[in-house]
């Protein structure tokens, strides 16, 4: 049996919390938060304190808070010498306070409010001080997934910066897609089956063999009509940007 | 029974091909492209030609060749007053040859040749000169998809405009997070389950609820890490272009 307890209750900490919850060799012991969250059916009986100077022993404490506060956080917890780990793609191990043993426990993934996620399939990114410990965060990990990797910070980085790429950037693409059908009063379900047949795309093809389209092609004439489309919008430098990066990496130039 | 002839036997109509061909209402009355075709198993019995003045008699003459070609191709066809559409998202009906009746049969998807594609959720876009041909192509596309959609071709050049967002430019973002995972010897099979998740979200939620991440938080030191991890790679101007225009969006500017 593993103890755990939550730092913090955003995006990330709520959705590991409702998942390793359900696990039989999980006990969450205790849910903080700085602001107050009633637990809600079936959490009802997990205890919660918004004050941090009464938080319970446990395992490994899980910090989910925003990157910008992990280390002045990590600093003023009461206790020392206990695993504490944080959630973040972005933010090295080290910058949590040293009083503590350190590691991380990155659920590489995007989580909304209001939809669940299925971890099994969640790559959990792990790294510890110690071996020990980087047991028990495997232990903890693989009651939730089936991917648990173990991978430095400086490797997390990039991961996290390329996660940036395909899911942040990905999505306002999909925004822009569905302000050009607004303008048509075309409703945005006509995109949904493309979206997902990109994505889906991919489990089998590389992104390179995927790739399909006008700027693949250099179908000069598709591209001005586009351009003479888009006008002065500010979506037009981004038809530039990629059009002129797919020109040059599929070797067709003008 | 519908008689259909496919002009041409790239990506799309390779694919309307196989599909159509497993109607009961549909008979592919034959195959021709410039270029020799064997065909293979199950398709052996349909006829096949290289001799556009051999093309036989049908209901609906499905064009499927590049962009450029279809205006010279229509008014090269040695038979006039038929039904002649075209499968592409980027060209206007009237681009066809007034010699024959026109109309559009456009699958909004993107079709890999080493990919099969369900064309049930497929929005099948037509559009006809009278109303008869209309219903033809109607009843065509009911016979393969649940979504056939009447669009003009003024709508359909900024549906095609906004797919090339969607597919194209995001398929190129994750050729970016490909790369940079590449250089760090990390597998690319860390993104699908993201890149995944990221397409589902937009079935339930708006591209604009979807949205997460360190330039809508308007993350200071995540942005500058990313930037530094960055440096002078190609990458570095989608990243700053994406980063700005997030920032700006969601309101939270430095």
């Amino acid at each position: 049996m593993i103890n755990v307890v939550f730092l913090g209750f955003g995006n990330v900490n709520s959705h590991l919390f409702t998942t390793l919850h359900k696990s039989n060799q999980i006990t969450v012991k205790q849910v903080f938060n700085r602001n107050y969250i009633k637990m809600i059916s079936p959490f009802e009986k997990i205890p919660f304190t918004d004050d941090i100077s009464k938080v319970e022993a446990a395992d490994v404490y899980i910090i989910g808070i925003p990157d910008d506060a992990i280390l002045s956080f990590s600093e003023a917890l009461s206790f020392q010498n206990k695993l504490v780990v944080h959630t973040s793609g972005g933010v090295a191990m080290n910058v949590l306070s040293s009083k503590n043993r350190r590691g991380i426990f990155y659920p590489l993934q995007t989580f909304s409010k209001q939809r669940a996620v299925d971890f099994k399939d969640v790559p959990i990114c792990i790294e510890a001080e110690n071996s020990n410990d980087l047991e028990l965060l495997r232990s903890l990990g693989e009651t939730i997934s089936e991917k648990v990797v173990e991978i430095s910070s400086e490797k997390r980085a990039k991961l996290h910066l390329a996660a940036v790429f395909v899911n942040n950037f990905t999505n306002y693409l999909y925004e822009i897609g569905s302000e050009i059908l607004k303008q048509e009063d075309l409703p945005f379900n006509l995109l949904k089956p493309l979206i997902i047949e990109t994505a889906s795309k991919i489990e089998t093809l590389s992104p390179q063999e995927a790739q399909t389209g006008p700027a693949k092609r250099n179908d000069v004439r598709t591209i001005e009509k586009h351009l003479h489309l888009l006008g002065d919008s500010q979506y037009r430098k981004f038809y530039e940007l990629f059009t002129e990066e797919l020109k040059q990496n599929y070797g067709k130039k003008l």
